[in-house]
């Protein structure tokens, strides 16, 4: 086989309460991918989209991920990337974290299937380091391996796919721009170790829910004391978004990532349209281009097609 | 009905990766403890153990739970609790907890279960804040509810049960003494970001690999950055412990609460017994005196008899 397309879905990451560690898949958006073959060594990078990205495989997060995959599998030839986006990058919802996965997913069924699963997001996870100057896997492991996602460890890598019932997201996307890097350096390099308890409990409250389908506990687990009360002021009308989505049934929810977008979960596709509505309700007004998207919690990460 | 009786198991708290938050029932040692009606609106303790504990209300740790279940319910009559206690003080296996979650769980029922468990879990840690001088519930909530409980938030009070699989614990407790409100003032008071997510990330796989009965993921989330390091060097041999115990086949463990005691989980009774074997003979050559326990997680909390 020396070619492979496939579509690699956006994700949503840290969720509230699981900074750096928890995240989803998205049933959409997604790219679509197409690798193939070629006989150098490298990597070569086409873009049938208008968002401008770097060509050269160094400066790409497909790049990257595919020449670190072609070292650690010292191979004699490389391949081709054809890549039509769908995630906006920097909108906050894995943009990076789908190409690169969607990349090294593709390649590997050209090796038939050399690699595991984690080495793939091991790959991924250097796309990850060149968007963001962090190495963190919390919209890779979700992007390849679907569903609900926790990274319980980097160093080693160590990811949990989670239990999780029928779930449904409500992504707005506004469109100005924050930068992964800056988001992260807002944040405090120590934290108050009784907050930091707190999110312990939260999170683990919030694993116990998806287990439980405990959709209560869900939305009370989904606080967060650390990072959102520093970044939501990246986020015009944040706290009314999230005020008329709960209004209207929103199980609960806050920043995507590092933002901008911002996600609310509902268990229905109804719950899902009507905080669609009321999102776009809140941002109407605003002057600010957004973008909405609903779309049930995909169990199916990379999908060959 | 105006005499209950019950017994209040033993618990273990932080439970590696949930420090001030996770925490699990043993099936023994437990406290017997009787709890009748009396006239006056106060509180009287008898003991009919060794552990030469106060007797005035105000300053034992049954007597101030149920001082504060008195006012909260603005009774016109009283209880006096007789308590023979087979949990050590000081043990670090959560006898503070028995005291108080035993004599509210009796006195409620005296009242015709006026309170919910919640309730009697809010009037227990007045009892722990005796003990401790501080407010916490990861005993508290293990020894009422049963199995293993995460306590998501102390303010407002929300315990959740966690689902678990058949599991056993061993339990050494070496008989030197800490005192709680030491080994509280040890840790510090700010943690770096990146080790609070690390223990998130341990948290979260904790609870899912409960959920999924996964025991080698079990073992791979019982590690902590920020208690254990510390807390350790109060105890005696706790690296051998540990060492010995994971090489004829612990799941993981490490300090019980605040120590001195010391756990380790095992997926079956003989491994439990293996486990003890192995704790004994690290301490046997030290000279401190020492009790082993091997016990069935158990799923009941306080029972009535």
């Amino acid at each position: 086989m020396n070619e492979v397309s496939v579509l690699a879905p956006a994700s949503v990451s840290n969720v509230v309460c699981g900074y750096d560690c928890l995240g989803f898949a998205l049933a959409e958006p997604f790219d679509e991918m197409t690798v193939r073959k070629i006989e150098e060594p490298t990597v070569r990078i086409v873009h049938h989209d208008g968002f401008d990205l770097p060509l050269e495989p160094e400066k790409n997060v497909a790049g990257v991920a595919l020449l670190s995959m072609i070292r650690a599998a010292n191979l004699d030839f490389g391949f081709e990337v054809e890549m039509t986006k769908h995630i906006k990058p920097g909108s906050g919802i894995g943009s990076s974290a789908a190409s690169a996965c969607g990349a090294v997913v593709a390649a590997n069924r050209i090796l038939g299937e050399r690699f595991s699963k984690l080495d793939l997001a091991a790959f991924a996870m250097e796309g990850e380091f060149l968007a963001s100057g962090a190495r963190h896997a919390d919209n890779v492991a979700p992007c390849l391996f679907g569903g609900f996602t926790l990274v319980r460890s980097i160093e080693p890598l160590d990811i949990v796919s989670l239990e999780f019932p029928r779930l449904y997201a409500t992504v707005i996307h506004p469109q100005i721009e924050i930068k992964t890097a800056e988001a992260r350096a807002m944040l405090p390099k120590e934290v108050l170790l009784k907050d930091a308890v707190r999110q312990w409990g939260n999170l683990g409250a919030f694993v116990a829910a998806l287990a439980k389908c405990d959709y209560e506990l869900l939305g009370r687990s989904m606080t967060d004391l650390i990072v959102e009360p520093v970044r939501k002021a990246l986020i015009p009308r944040f706290d009314e978004l999230k005020a008329a989505s709960i209004s209207v049934g929103a199980i609960g929810g806050g920043i995507s990532g590092s933002g901008p977008s911002v996600f609310m979960l509902s268990r229905s596709p109804e719950g899902a349209s009507k905080i669609a509505d009321a999102m776009q309700e809140v941002y109407a007004p605003t002057g600010i281009d957004f973008k909405v998207y609903s779309s049930e919690i995909s169990t199916d990460g990379v999908t060959i097609i």
